[in-house]
Protein backbone atom coordinates (compact mmCIF):
# COMPACT_ATOMS: atom_id res chain seq x y z
CA UNK A 1 0.00 0.00 0.00
CA UNK A 2 1.33 3.67 -0.42
CA UNK A 3 2.85 5.12 1.96
CA UNK A 4 0.99 8.13 2.24
CA UNK A 5 -2.25 6.38 2.38
CA UNK A 6 -0.58 3.96 5.38
CA UNK A 7 -0.17 7.64 7.49
CA UNK A 8 -3.81 8.79 6.90
CA UNK A 9 -5.43 5.11 7.51
CA UNK A 10 -2.92 5.11 10.93
CA UNK A 11 -4.78 8.63 11.84
CA UNK A 12 -7.90 7.85 11.42
CA UNK A 13 -7.54 4.78 13.61
CA UNK A 14 -6.12 7.25 16.27
CA UNK A 15 -9.43 8.86 15.77
CA UNK A 16 -11.19 5.97 16.26
CA UNK A 17 -9.43 5.16 19.15
CA UNK A 18 -9.76 8.73 20.63
CA UNK A 19 -6.10 9.38 20.64
CA UNK A 20 -5.76 12.14 17.28
CA UNK A 21 -6.01 14.93 19.70
CA UNK A 22 -2.98 14.45 21.82
CA UNK A 23 -1.27 11.73 18.84
CA UNK A 24 2.37 13.62 18.11
CA UNK A 25 4.08 13.46 14.60
CA UNK A 26 5.55 10.60 15.91
CA UNK A 27 2.76 8.83 17.11
CA UNK A 28 1.21 8.73 13.70
CA UNK A 29 4.56 7.35 11.95
CA UNK A 30 4.98 4.93 14.44
CA UNK A 31 1.16 4.02 13.86
CA UNK A 32 1.57 3.70 10.13
CA UNK A 33 4.49 1.59 10.60
CA UNK A 34 6.78 4.59 8.75
CA UNK A 35 10.25 6.02 9.54
CA UNK A 36 9.71 9.52 10.61
CA UNK A 37 12.18 11.03 8.26
CA UNK A 38 9.71 9.52 5.33
CA UNK A 39 6.83 10.83 6.84
CA UNK A 40 8.13 14.29 6.68
CA UNK A 41 8.93 14.03 3.17
CA UNK A 42 5.32 13.56 2.63
CA UNK A 43 3.47 15.93 5.24
CA UNK A 44 5.54 18.82 6.70
CA UNK A 45 3.15 18.63 10.33
CA UNK A 46 0.27 16.99 12.23
CA UNK A 47 -1.87 19.96 10.74
CA UNK A 48 -1.40 18.97 7.40
CA UNK A 49 -1.93 15.03 7.93
CA UNK A 50 -5.21 16.17 9.37
CA UNK A 51 -5.96 18.72 6.20
CA UNK A 52 -5.01 15.16 4.07
CA UNK A 53 -7.40 13.01 6.20
CA UNK A 54 -10.77 15.53 6.27
CA UNK A 55 -10.24 15.56 2.48
CA UNK A 56 -9.80 12.05 1.84
CA UNK A 57 -12.89 11.39 4.14
CA UNK A 58 -14.81 13.83 2.51
CA UNK A 59 -13.65 12.77 -1.37
CA UNK A 60 -14.33 9.00 -0.87
CA UNK A 61 -18.18 10.12 0.62
CA UNK A 62 -18.96 12.03 -2.17
CA UNK A 63 -17.46 9.76 -5.08
CA UNK A 64 -19.49 7.13 -3.35
CA UNK A 65 -22.85 9.36 -3.17
CA UNK A 66 -22.14 10.43 -6.78
CA UNK A 67 -21.97 6.59 -8.19
CA UNK A 68 -24.89 5.34 -6.17
CA UNK A 69 -26.32 8.16 -8.15
CA UNK A 70 -25.24 7.72 -11.57
CA UNK A 71 -25.41 3.86 -11.54
CA UNK A 72 -29.14 4.54 -10.92
CA UNK A 73 -29.55 5.51 -14.85
CA UNK A 74 -32.65 7.73 -12.98
CA UNK A 75 -34.09 10.58 -13.82
CA UNK A 76 -32.64 13.87 -12.74
CA UNK A 77 -35.20 14.00 -9.97
CA UNK A 78 -34.39 10.45 -8.72
CA UNK A 79 -30.18 11.39 -8.95
CA UNK A 80 -30.70 14.66 -6.83
CA UNK A 81 -32.95 12.38 -4.25
CA UNK A 82 -30.76 9.65 -4.01
CA UNK A 83 -27.47 12.02 -3.86
CA UNK A 84 -29.04 13.48 -0.66
CA UNK A 85 -30.32 10.06 0.90
CA UNK A 86 -26.62 8.45 0.32
CA UNK A 87 -24.87 11.70 1.60
CA UNK A 88 -27.57 11.80 4.48
CA UNK A 89 -26.49 8.25 5.48
CA UNK A 90 -22.76 8.76 4.80
CA UNK A 91 -21.51 10.68 7.95
CA UNK A 92 -17.67 10.82 8.73
CA UNK A 93 -16.24 8.94 11.79
CA UNK A 94 -17.93 10.34 14.72
CA UNK A 95 -14.45 11.32 16.14
CA UNK A 96 -13.37 12.98 13.40
CA UNK A 97 -16.48 15.41 13.07
CA UNK A 98 -16.35 16.32 16.75
CA UNK A 99 -12.89 17.44 16.24
CA UNK A 100 -14.15 19.71 13.28
CA UNK A 101 -16.78 21.18 15.36
CA UNK A 102 -14.09 22.43 18.07
CA UNK A 103 -13.70 26.25 17.99
CA UNK A 104 -9.41 25.49 17.56
CA UNK A 105 -10.15 23.66 14.88
CA UNK A 106 -12.46 26.04 12.85
CA UNK A 107 -9.95 26.61 10.11
CA UNK A 108 -10.22 23.21 8.60
CA UNK A 109 -13.79 22.76 9.05
CA UNK A 110 -14.41 25.81 7.38
CA UNK A 111 -11.78 24.36 4.58
CA UNK A 112 -13.82 20.90 4.80
CA UNK A 113 -16.48 22.50 4.08
CA UNK A 114 -15.43 25.07 1.17
CA UNK A 115 -14.43 21.39 -0.25
CA UNK A 116 -17.58 19.68 0.30
CA UNK A 117 -19.38 22.41 -2.11
CA UNK A 118 -16.86 22.13 -4.72
CA UNK A 119 -16.91 18.63 -5.18
CA UNK A 120 -20.53 18.29 -4.75
CA UNK A 121 -21.36 20.97 -6.83
CA UNK A 122 -20.39 19.82 -9.32
CA UNK A 123 -22.17 16.57 -9.10
CA UNK A 124 -25.88 18.54 -8.54
CA UNK A 125 -24.69 20.41 -11.44
CA UNK A 126 -24.50 17.68 -13.66
CA UNK A 127 -27.70 16.19 -12.64
CA UNK A 128 -29.32 19.67 -12.96
CA UNK A 129 -28.43 19.65 -16.74
CA UNK A 130 -29.66 16.12 -17.26
CA UNK A 131 -32.81 17.63 -15.98
CA UNK A 132 -32.91 20.66 -18.37
CA UNK A 133 -32.19 17.67 -21.06
CA UNK A 134 -35.01 15.83 -20.12
CA UNK A 135 -37.30 18.98 -20.12
CA UNK A 136 -38.11 18.53 -16.00
CA UNK A 137 -36.25 21.68 -15.25
CA UNK A 138 -35.72 25.23 -16.52
CA UNK A 139 -32.70 26.87 -15.21
CA UNK A 140 -30.21 29.75 -16.86
CA UNK A 141 -27.37 28.83 -14.02
CA UNK A 142 -27.60 24.93 -13.33
CA UNK A 143 -23.86 25.48 -11.24
CA UNK A 144 -24.96 28.64 -9.35
CA UNK A 145 -28.26 26.42 -8.45
CA UNK A 146 -25.81 23.80 -7.21
CA UNK A 147 -23.41 26.22 -5.56
CA UNK A 148 -26.04 28.13 -3.67
CA UNK A 149 -28.26 24.73 -2.32
CA UNK A 150 -24.88 23.38 -1.13
CA UNK A 151 -23.77 27.00 0.51
CA UNK A 152 -27.01 25.95 2.32
CA UNK A 153 -26.39 22.53 3.01
CA UNK A 154 -22.62 23.23 4.29
CA UNK A 155 -23.51 26.58 6.60
CA UNK A 156 -27.06 27.76 6.99
CA UNK A 157 -27.48 24.01 8.23
CA UNK A 158 -24.24 22.90 9.66
CA UNK A 159 -25.52 22.15 13.36
CA UNK A 160 -22.03 22.98 14.33
CA UNK A 161 -22.84 26.71 13.49
CA UNK A 162 -26.32 27.24 14.02
CA UNK A 163 -27.92 24.76 16.34
CA UNK A 164 -31.52 24.64 14.91
CA UNK A 165 -34.10 22.73 16.60
CA UNK A 166 -35.56 19.77 14.56
CA UNK A 167 -38.55 21.89 13.89
CA UNK A 168 -36.37 25.09 12.35
CA UNK A 169 -34.49 22.62 10.66
CA UNK A 170 -37.69 21.65 8.84
CA UNK A 171 -38.64 24.75 8.03
CA UNK A 172 -35.18 25.80 6.36
CA UNK A 173 -35.27 22.37 4.68
CA UNK A 174 -38.90 23.26 2.96
CA UNK A 175 -38.27 26.61 2.04
CA UNK A 176 -34.94 25.29 0.04
CA UNK A 177 -37.33 23.10 -1.95
CA UNK A 178 -39.73 25.63 -2.62
CA UNK A 179 -36.71 27.92 -3.99
CA UNK A 180 -35.66 24.62 -5.77
CA UNK A 181 -38.86 24.24 -7.36
CA UNK A 182 -39.49 28.12 -7.84
CA UNK A 183 -35.86 28.68 -9.46
CA UNK A 184 -35.88 25.68 -11.55
CA UNK A 185 -39.20 25.60 -13.15
CA UNK A 186 -40.28 21.68 -11.48
CA UNK A 187 -43.31 20.49 -10.74
CA UNK A 188 -44.85 21.69 -6.72
CA UNK A 189 -43.82 19.30 -4.50
CA UNK A 190 -41.21 17.62 -6.51
CA UNK A 191 -38.41 18.03 -4.17
CA UNK A 192 -40.36 17.00 -1.30
CA UNK A 193 -37.63 14.38 -0.68
CA UNK A 194 -35.68 17.28 1.02
CA UNK A 195 -37.83 17.43 3.88
CA UNK A 196 -39.80 14.25 3.90
CA UNK A 197 -36.70 12.10 4.63
CA UNK A 198 -35.72 14.33 7.13
CA UNK A 199 -39.06 14.30 8.92
CA UNK A 200 -38.84 10.00 8.68
CA UNK A 201 -35.64 10.14 9.97
CA UNK A 202 -35.69 12.16 12.72
CA UNK A 203 -39.10 12.97 13.98
CA UNK B 1 -19.10 56.58 28.94
CA UNK B 2 -20.36 53.14 29.58
CA UNK B 3 -16.74 51.41 31.07
CA UNK B 4 -17.71 48.35 28.44
CA UNK B 5 -18.20 50.22 25.36
CA UNK B 6 -14.77 51.99 26.95
CA UNK B 7 -12.51 48.83 26.76
CA UNK B 8 -13.85 47.78 23.75
CA UNK B 9 -13.21 51.38 21.84
CA UNK B 10 -9.59 50.50 23.10
CA UNK B 11 -9.65 47.63 21.82
CA UNK B 12 -10.70 48.71 18.20
CA UNK B 13 -8.35 51.37 18.92
CA UNK B 14 -5.31 48.92 19.32
CA UNK B 15 -6.71 47.40 15.93
CA UNK B 16 -5.83 50.91 14.73
CA UNK B 17 -2.34 50.94 15.44
CA UNK B 18 -1.79 47.32 14.67
CA UNK B 19 -1.03 46.30 18.13
CA UNK B 20 -4.49 43.91 18.88
CA UNK B 21 -2.82 40.69 17.94
CA UNK B 22 -0.24 41.16 20.80
CA UNK B 23 -2.04 43.23 23.44
CA UNK B 24 -2.24 41.65 26.99
CA UNK B 25 -5.38 42.07 29.07
CA UNK B 26 -3.70 44.59 31.10
CA UNK B 27 -2.85 47.01 27.73
CA UNK B 28 -6.31 47.29 26.67
CA UNK B 29 -7.61 47.89 30.59
CA UNK B 30 -4.54 50.60 30.52
CA UNK B 31 -5.39 52.20 27.01
CA UNK B 32 -8.89 52.14 28.45
CA UNK B 33 -8.49 53.99 31.48
CA UNK B 34 -10.38 51.02 33.57
CA UNK B 35 -8.85 48.68 36.23
CA UNK B 36 -7.71 45.68 35.52
CA UNK B 37 -9.94 43.95 37.95
CA UNK B 38 -12.81 45.97 36.67
CA UNK B 39 -11.85 45.01 33.39
CA UNK B 40 -12.48 41.28 34.87
CA UNK B 41 -15.70 42.05 35.61
CA UNK B 42 -16.81 42.60 32.41
CA UNK B 43 -14.79 40.12 30.35
CA UNK B 44 -13.48 36.37 31.45
CA UNK B 45 -10.33 37.01 28.64
CA UNK B 46 -8.80 38.46 25.53
CA UNK B 47 -11.14 36.51 23.40
CA UNK B 48 -14.16 37.66 24.92
CA UNK B 49 -13.32 41.45 24.35
CA UNK B 50 -12.61 40.39 20.47
CA UNK B 51 -16.03 38.89 20.04
CA UNK B 52 -17.63 41.64 21.91
CA UNK B 53 -16.11 43.99 19.82
CA UNK B 54 -16.90 41.95 16.52
CA UNK B 55 -20.47 42.08 17.57
CA UNK B 56 -20.33 45.21 18.16
CA UNK B 57 -19.04 46.60 15.08
CA UNK B 58 -21.63 44.49 12.79
CA UNK B 59 -24.55 45.48 15.06
CA UNK B 60 -23.62 48.96 14.31
CA UNK B 61 -23.06 48.58 10.99
CA UNK B 62 -26.36 46.22 10.33
CA UNK B 63 -28.24 49.06 12.40
CA UNK B 64 -26.91 51.84 9.73
CA UNK B 65 -27.33 49.95 6.64
CA UNK B 66 -31.06 49.46 8.17
CA UNK B 67 -31.81 52.71 8.71
CA UNK B 68 -30.97 53.81 5.77
CA UNK B 69 -33.02 51.60 3.77
CA UNK B 70 -36.00 52.34 6.25
CA UNK B 71 -35.72 55.96 6.50
CA UNK B 72 -35.98 56.26 2.41
CA UNK B 73 -39.72 55.10 2.46
CA UNK B 74 -39.32 53.46 -1.11
CA UNK B 75 -40.77 50.22 -2.20
CA UNK B 76 -39.56 46.66 -1.61
CA UNK B 77 -36.92 46.25 -4.42
CA UNK B 78 -35.33 50.33 -3.44
CA UNK B 79 -35.08 49.14 0.24
CA UNK B 80 -33.27 46.18 -0.77
CA UNK B 81 -31.03 47.86 -3.66
CA UNK B 82 -29.56 50.82 -0.87
CA UNK B 83 -29.63 47.84 2.07
CA UNK B 84 -26.72 46.05 -0.65
CA UNK B 85 -25.33 49.80 -1.44
CA UNK B 86 -24.84 50.53 2.27
CA UNK B 87 -23.46 46.94 3.48
CA UNK B 88 -21.02 47.21 0.61
CA UNK B 89 -19.78 50.93 1.58
CA UNK B 90 -19.57 50.17 5.32
CA UNK B 91 -16.66 47.86 5.75
CA UNK B 92 -15.18 47.04 9.21
CA UNK B 93 -12.19 48.15 10.31
CA UNK B 94 -9.39 46.77 7.72
CA UNK B 95 -7.36 45.33 10.23
CA UNK B 96 -10.24 43.98 12.34
CA UNK B 97 -11.17 42.24 8.95
CA UNK B 98 -7.16 40.59 8.49
CA UNK B 99 -7.56 39.35 11.79
CA UNK B 100 -10.85 37.61 11.52
CA UNK B 101 -9.11 36.06 8.07
CA UNK B 102 -6.19 34.44 9.96
CA UNK B 103 -6.83 30.92 10.39
CA UNK B 104 -6.33 30.93 14.27
CA UNK B 105 -9.15 33.07 14.30
CA UNK B 106 -11.29 31.28 12.28
CA UNK B 107 -13.84 30.23 15.01
CA UNK B 108 -14.54 34.43 15.68
CA UNK B 109 -14.80 34.54 11.88
CA UNK B 110 -17.45 32.07 11.91
CA UNK B 111 -19.11 33.51 14.82
CA UNK B 112 -19.20 36.65 13.23
CA UNK B 113 -20.65 35.34 9.75
CA UNK B 114 -23.57 33.76 11.87
CA UNK B 115 -24.35 36.80 13.62
CA UNK B 116 -24.67 38.83 10.19
CA UNK B 117 -26.46 36.25 8.98
CA UNK B 118 -29.00 36.08 11.83
CA UNK B 119 -29.07 39.95 11.69
CA UNK B 120 -29.29 40.70 8.43
CA UNK B 121 -31.90 38.03 7.51
CA UNK B 122 -34.39 40.15 9.79
CA UNK B 123 -34.11 43.59 8.06
CA UNK B 124 -34.47 41.54 4.13
CA UNK B 125 -37.55 39.43 5.90
CA UNK B 126 -39.39 42.54 6.61
CA UNK B 127 -38.52 44.44 2.89
CA UNK B 128 -39.53 40.89 1.00
CA UNK B 129 -42.91 41.09 3.12
CA UNK B 130 -43.42 44.86 2.29
CA UNK B 131 -42.89 43.59 -1.40
CA UNK B 132 -45.39 40.91 -0.88
CA UNK B 133 -47.86 43.51 1.12
CA UNK B 134 -46.95 45.47 -1.95
CA UNK B 135 -47.94 43.17 -4.89
CA UNK B 136 -44.27 42.98 -6.17
CA UNK B 137 -43.22 39.63 -4.51
CA UNK B 138 -44.98 36.26 -3.95
CA UNK B 139 -43.14 33.88 -1.85
CA UNK B 140 -44.33 31.89 1.01
CA UNK B 141 -40.97 31.83 2.48
CA UNK B 142 -40.17 35.44 3.27
CA UNK B 143 -37.51 34.10 5.86
CA UNK B 144 -36.50 31.77 3.74
CA UNK B 145 -35.40 33.70 1.12
CA UNK B 146 -33.41 36.02 3.24
CA UNK B 147 -31.49 33.47 4.91
CA UNK B 148 -30.96 31.71 1.71
CA UNK B 149 -29.59 35.16 0.27
CA UNK B 150 -27.62 35.97 3.35
CA UNK B 151 -25.88 32.73 3.61
CA UNK B 152 -24.89 33.07 -0.04
CA UNK B 153 -23.05 36.54 0.75
CA UNK B 154 -21.84 35.41 3.80
CA UNK B 155 -20.26 31.89 3.11
CA UNK B 156 -19.99 31.54 -0.72
CA UNK B 157 -18.73 34.57 -1.69
CA UNK B 158 -16.75 35.46 1.59
CA UNK B 159 -13.47 36.14 -0.02
CA UNK B 160 -11.52 34.73 2.55
CA UNK B 161 -13.05 31.17 2.07
CA UNK B 162 -13.35 31.24 -1.74
CA UNK B 163 -11.09 33.48 -3.69
CA UNK B 164 -12.60 33.76 -6.81
CA UNK B 165 -11.80 35.74 -9.38
CA UNK B 166 -13.85 39.36 -10.21
CA UNK B 167 -15.49 37.53 -13.17
CA UNK B 168 -16.21 34.12 -11.27
CA UNK B 169 -17.94 36.53 -7.94
CA UNK B 170 -19.94 38.46 -11.23
CA UNK B 171 -21.48 35.02 -12.36
CA UNK B 172 -22.62 34.30 -8.94
CA UNK B 173 -23.94 37.49 -8.37
CA UNK B 174 -26.05 36.81 -11.39
CA UNK B 175 -27.09 33.63 -10.49
CA UNK B 176 -28.47 35.18 -6.87
CA UNK B 177 -30.25 37.70 -8.80
CA UNK B 178 -31.79 35.23 -10.66
CA UNK B 179 -33.09 33.25 -8.42
CA UNK B 180 -34.83 36.14 -6.42
CA UNK B 181 -36.29 37.13 -9.42
CA UNK B 182 -37.35 33.75 -9.81
CA UNK B 183 -38.15 32.65 -6.30
CA UNK B 184 -39.85 35.78 -5.25
CA UNK B 185 -41.54 36.28 -8.89
CA UNK B 186 -40.75 39.69 -9.37
CA UNK B 187 -39.87 40.92 -13.07
CA UNK B 188 -36.63 39.77 -14.65
CA UNK B 189 -34.25 41.80 -13.96
CA UNK B 190 -35.36 43.91 -11.28
CA UNK B 191 -32.26 42.33 -9.21
CA UNK B 192 -29.69 43.78 -11.82
CA UNK B 193 -28.67 46.37 -8.69
CA UNK B 194 -27.07 43.16 -6.97
CA UNK B 195 -24.06 42.31 -10.51
CA UNK B 196 -24.60 46.28 -11.91
CA UNK B 197 -23.37 47.73 -9.02
CA UNK B 198 -20.46 45.45 -8.24
CA UNK B 199 -19.29 45.39 -11.91
CA UNK B 200 -19.41 49.44 -11.82
CA UNK B 201 -16.70 49.56 -8.76
CA UNK B 202 -14.53 46.64 -9.46
CA UNK B 203 -14.37 46.08 -12.85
Amino acid sequence: MDKKEAILDALRELFREGKAGTASVSDIAKKAGVAKGLMYYYFRSKEEVMDALVFREYEDIIAACNEIAEQSGGSALDKLEMLVKSYRGAYVDESLDEYLHMPQNAAIHQKSLAQILASLSKVVTRIVEQGIGEGTFTCVYPGGYAEIVMSVLAFLLDPGIFPWSGEEYIIRLRALADMSEKWLGAPEGSFGFLYDARMRNEC
